[in-house]
């Protein structure tokens, strides 16, 4: 068995997460100067390792191993989203660091290359970092890329960050027996139940579309009910089909979110002539996200039909596939997490996108879970118990060895 | 009869209409340098006239006749709403001032008190011009007065605006025969229906509450449907009960308003943890109000006790009673729409608030209303035609001169 160090995990994690600290946890926007900072920290490192590090064009870390015989890819994201916690993303990219070292300092078999793929957190896109090195992002996209907060453009960021010009590196999924990335599970999920390993089976694929209301804005005063054409009226009742159409649809795992909703111009004495809001769902059943789809396009079509307001549809903005986990790095998951932690492990779908769902399309992959405590994620006070991190890391390892022996 | 001068009435619309010009309207916050412009502009013009003229601590413009014998006093408002219209306000001071200038040329009987009250557009308060006029706005109101947008301290606003330090006028209603307050519709009814005039029976009592829902922030991904505490998926339910009830409840002329609704934080893929919608409802029938009044707080405390999410009860932000319209100026105005146009002219409830329903609990008050075109106001496109401004300004220089030869 090869042996991870579960004090050097920690002092890494917490070396991280001083970089941009936010309260208990950090702030990290992607290219930010505090991102770049931990972009180097990590290319430092396996560079001491002897790795061939490099940093490329759109941000992404990759550290080749120097070893013979068959190589794993391990790794995550390091930038955070605003103000969000120091386990997302950091966790996954230290523990192939640490496999990296435990591999290397037993002499192999075989390798770990570590990637930290950027932006995974879509600051500028979605999955730039990993879709880039699938060869899947042209430069195009690149020109047209803004930040979705400040709208600075990806150019310019890139260029702030020291970036610009590089060449963009290409991973070859001929070199690799797999990838494998570990996360927080960012759901409450393995804490209720008192689990401390999810073995995940397959990422969510996911829609957002926009719902837009046309209506008159008119004084709410002196503006006669039957005279109305409100359209935040007009939105909730769409929100309340599109709810009760989900829900008939669904499957146990479906999940559907309206994370936003506005009235213009929002004012308590205007009867508001427009309104938009955010429909999402997600599923790891490809027939289910399509049955959701069409029912959207067929809610939507029907209440402008119907009138009095004029109702559209805008997107998908965000579309993303199920992601299936491949079955043998699964099985090499479990294994060693049955190891470890007999019968304190299950197999899970995850609900939220990971880079591993696009790594899945060009190579087998698969993803283990630490509990998240209180399920809190994307905020600074996110966090796992340190025995949770320090067995995480050593399941990984393990998961790792075994894959690399497998040849 | 008193003849109006409609070229004259124009002339000083226009003049007003080019004091802080937006597109075909007019911006002019209320202490704003174009706001202080235009109320410069009406004293000058009293104090041409031979009126007392005064700018007060509030802002409130007051010109008083030299006449002996009865006096009528009109008058309206001269800063706008944000981007507004060049007649929502200014038309009712115009008509005041023609009236003024018309009566004391024909030499009487008595005379007209001109007023333009501060802020009735509710930028620092609500009505604080005309409750300031009748004691009712006490200095630590103003102390604690800030700016709705930017935030402002009213005091702050008032020694930019060289108001500092000056006293408040007082308005003795024993002075008065009554006030007269001419405006545009600001909604659609006389233009549907073909009318020219209205005579206002009473002015609508409103009250806004802000209800909010606090829930539990989550990822919209990886957190059941079952485990959500959705602050937004609560607050479309109690916003579907409040309207289904206001409904149930209204009579012919309620009006109920969602203006405002937002989630929180307002992102694709985080389960909103908090809420917040205002509900504002309308009517001339205080018994209407107070059952919508009781309907809202039953409901939200019946929601806040089923869960899933806290739901909060706020306000009322706005209230403001019914204030019915003195039964013999109605007379007067009606008597004087007839002459003028007959059979033009209609009697109907005003759905927007008005000073004149502050004036009300005072003295004797009506209103007369001229048609807005399709409707539109609190909008820089708000306009009425020319001749209805013509018919308007005769109609009501013709009421005056009835209320001031009925003594």
């Amino acid at each position: 068995m090869i042996e991870a160090n579960p004090e050097r995990v920690l002092r890494d994690l917490h070396c991280l997460r001083g970089i941009g600290a936010f309260r208990t946890g950090v702030h990290r926007p992607t290219y930010s100067a505090e991102d770049m900072r931990t972009r180097h920290w990590l290319a430092d490192r396996l560079a001491a390792l002897g790795h061939a590090a490099e940093i490329d064009g759109i941000g992404n870390v990759l550290g080749r191993a120097p070893a013979k015989g068959r190589i794993v890819l391990g790794g995550s994201h390091l930038e955070t989203q605003n103000e969000a916690g120091w386990l997302d993303g950091a966790l996954g990219v230290v523990f192939a660091l640490e496999a990296a070292r435990a591999v290397a300092e037993a002499g192999g078999p075989g390798g770990v290359d570590v990637i930290a793929f950027a932006d995974e957190e879509g600051h500028f896109g979605s999955f730039l970092g990993s879709r880039s090195a699938f060869g899947a992002v042209d430069e195009a996209t690149l020109d047209a890329a803004t930040d979705r907060t400040a709208g600075t453009p990806l150019r310019q960021a890139l260029a702030a960050a020291g970036l610009a010009g590089r060449p963009r590196l290409r991973l070859d999924p001929a070199r690799y027996a797999g990838f494998l990335e570990a996360h927080i599970e960012q759901g409450g999920s393995l804490e209720k139940d008192g689990l401390r390993l999810g073995i995940v089976t397959g990422i969510v694929g996911a829609r957002t579309f926009r719902i837009a209301c046309a209506g008159q804005q008119n004084h709410a005063g002196t503006t006669r009910m039957a005279d109305r054409r409100d359209a935040g009226v007009s939105l909730r009742a769409v929100a309340a089909r599109l709810e009760a159409g989900a829900a008939a649809l669904a499957g146990p795992l479906t999940v559907w979110t309206i994370g936003m909703m506005r009235l213009d111009p929002g004012a308590q004495s205007v009867v508001p002539g427009f309104a938009e809001m955010l429909f999402q769902f997600r599923d790891t059943d490809a027939r289910i996200l399509a049955a959701i789809e069409a029912m959207v396009r067929e809610t939507v079509a029907g209440a402008d039909a119907a009138g009095p307001c004029r109702v559209t549809l805008h997107g998908p903005s965000h579309a993303s596939e199920p992601a299936a986990m491949d079955p043998a790095l699964m099985a090499a998951l479990e294994a060693a997490a049955e190891a470890r932690a007999p019968g304190m492990h299950v197999r899970m779908p995850s609900g939220a996108g990971h880079d591993a769902q696009i790594a899945a399309g060009h190579m087998p992959a698969a993803m283990l879970f630490v509990p998240s405590i209180g399920g809190i994620s994307h905020h600074w006070s996110e966090d796992t118990a340190e025995a949770d991190i320090a067995l995480g890391a050593q399941v990984y390892v393990d998961a790792v060895a075994r894959v690399l022996a497998a040849g």
